[in-house]
């Protein structure tokens, strides 16, 4: 099965937002083995889009839609589309209560337009829109599948998610076939894992093994087909057991998750809090552990030294210590994660000092990153690394190699 | 002229990154006044790419091509267009002589495919990459202009910027005659600040108006027409004078700029110091100060009070204070900015709290944010806020609300 991810608004080709619907339906497509061969991104034309799909049904075998399902006069995806698959527009009632039920949640008046939002094409399947107000819709016509979504990303992606992608499943017939399962590592080179796994590379079939690098991580998707739920779990198992026999050192997760949450996680199952001092990241990393919903569980708190002057007179850092070492140094970080944890009365003090760039410091070249780990009871230690990439980058990674110092002491603990 | 992005790459059809070469492409063909009316995506694949180009070329005077130049067998593009406009593939000594250059500076030896990227279509403009090796390309064949550009965003960014853009104004004949200039606005919304200038946008013609409204800001953009440099300076100015007349209090910056950009460049100007303490945005505002290089001027650093024990035994905000109004409240918004104020020695001390979801707090429901603000010398005040969106959205809007208060109060100063 081909398929083709058909954008529709002006938005996009304006340059105002980048096409991330098609990079997230893509990722969810490969997983479940839909070959995407082509996006197209067309505006709110009419015409234009006629066009598009003409084009798209001579070549997919799937066509998804994102955007243009909305109230307003720009929005004709399914009013194009009932035009060339020539089904009318009807009212659904269940789509029809829960925009009613939405507005009376936002306490305010629904005006006669959004009423538009109600209407699906004839025959098709309706796929609730649990976030927003306009539903979704798939149908199978002539042997193409057409698949609506609406634009905004936080209702097409749990649209697609919940209900989506079963219905293509169950459409493709091969329902619970299919499954993946990503093991994520930090640590290793891309290079380094895959001679580590060579001989299972090469002799890859069911389950197959598709490495990734990204900003810093290497993922391995091991995907397995096969109709028995029990034996497609054996298969998965076993292959994930024989990779880890030689990398696991370097595995921290499965799927979506970062580095950040399995180190929340471990906070929490351990019941332990950390506190931060951060120079060179500039609160970044207290920025993402508090981006966890809960964090005040296990994440006590934190300082933003980003001046000599507040490392001194505020965190307690000793005036010798930089005058001797400067403050990018592994003694600074020391003291630094050492007086945080104390002072914010937590288990953990970690601490972030290093040059970001794009100009050197204290001599030190951009990339420069020492990490300061305080455990309650233990003698302070402190990592230094060499980061490359910009600014942006570098205080990224810093926080992720953070996160991956703090995992591993956890785990050994 | 009509344009269309074709982006060549595997790695987009299987949602590993997102097309966003076609979002910066049409950010800027838009400013120079050409349509973008099509963006296709298709993967490393001879066929469906001669099948993309025949397709756009019907419909598309100017086709831009991304990726696909590398020196791997999987880069295509130059190899599939050229049997379709047929024209030979020769050797660039100019882009031959930069690879080597490159390679001598990354101390590396030029591998025999490497040699592959100095191949150009014969008869193009050649476009040299200053921040990689393979070279770009643009001709004019049957009134339709080929571009093609390296896939690398740090690579075809600059291309564009400097020497693509140049070439298609030239090829354009409109050189120079068409300037943009965008007017930054917040607090006010997109349907207020379009009535206000309502008779403006209905009797436009050159310049022209475009209103966007993104993540809580609107922008207005002025596009002007004219052989004339100083007289399309008058035409822009005479415009925005009579806007920012109507709506200038809501106004902050031009083009590009941040409310936080600007923040700073005030902060720098008046030589004045800020610090922070934050509980719902949890270290998010200090790490967008900091990541604006040589924040260490105007900035002095902060505490993420993210606990009640932190604000009360280490930031100092009074226990009654919480007992009596709660943490998410006025009261503890004002005693956090002066606090962290005195502590850090700063000018300005500025507050976060409130709650950021998915669950009320202190029975405050999601979205309830206060802003506190201490200037010393001043009695210290706060601004309450009720914003949308999810748990990320009320986290960056507080950021860019508490900047837009700081940038108030410095303007008045």
């Amino acid at each position: 099965m081909n398929a083709e991810i058909i954008a529709v608004g002006s938005e996009l080709l304006l340059g105002q937002i980048a096409n991330t619907n098609a990079k997230f339906l893509s990722k969810e497509l490969a997983t479940i083995g839909v070959n995407v061969y082509f996006h197209t991104v067309v505006g709110d034309n009419r015409n234009r889009l006629k066009n598009a799909v003409e084009i798209a049904k001579k070549r997919s075998q799937f066509i998804l839609f994102t955007g243009g399902l909305g109230p307003t006069k720009d929005d004709l995806t399914k009013e194009t589309l009932a035009e060339i698959v020539q089904r009318d527009l009807v009212m659904d009632e269940e789509s029809f209560q829960s925009i009613k039920a939405f507005f009376k949640k936002m306490n305010r008046t629904m005006t006669e337009n959004n009423k538009k939002q109600a209407y699906v094409l004839a025959g098709s399947e309706v796929l609730p829109n649990d976030t927003g107000m306009a539903p979704g819709m798939v149908f199978t016509q002539d042997d193409i599948t057409y698949m609506l979504l609406p634009g905004p990303p936080s209702e097409l992606e749990p649209m697609f998610k919940k209900y989506g992608k079963r219905s293509l499943l169950k459409r493709l017939g091969k329902c619970e076939t299919i499954e993946s399962k990503v093991l994520r590592f930090f640590g290793i080179g891309e290079s380094t894992l895959e001679k580590e796994i060579e001989d299972l590379i090469d002799r890859q079939s069911n389950p197959t093994i598709a490495p990734l690098a990204s900003d810093g991580e290497v993922t391995l998707r091991l995907t397995v087909k096969h109709s028995d739920k029990r034996k497609r779990k054996e298969l998965i198992d076993q292959l994930e057991g024989e990779i880890l026999s030689r990398v696991g050192p370097y595995f921290y997760g499965y799927d979506e998750t970062t580095i950040i949450d399995e180190m929340a996680k471990l906070l929490q199952v351990k019941s332990k809090r950390i506190a931060a001092a951060e120079s060179l990241t500039g609160g970044l990393f207290q920025e993402e552990l508090t981006s966890i919903p809960g964090a005040s569980h296990w994440f006590q708190g934190g300082i933003v030294s980003y001046t000599n002057e507040v490392k001194i007179g505020f965190l307690g850092v000793q005036k010798e210590t930089i005058d001797t070492f400067g403050a990018v140094s592994k003694q600074c970080a020391m003291e630094m994660a050492e007086n945080v944890r104390k002072k914010m009365k937590a288990h953990i003090g970690i601490s972030f000092t290093g040059v970001a760039g794009p100009s050197p410091l204290e001599g030190k070249n951009p990339g420069t990153v020492y990490i300061g780990i305080s455990i309650d009871g233990k003698t302070p230690e402190a990592f230094e690394y060499h980061l490359f990439g910009n600014r942006q980058t570098i205080r990224r990674r810093a926080v992720k190699v953070g996160a991956w110092e703090v995992l591993k002491q956890l785990k050994a603990e």
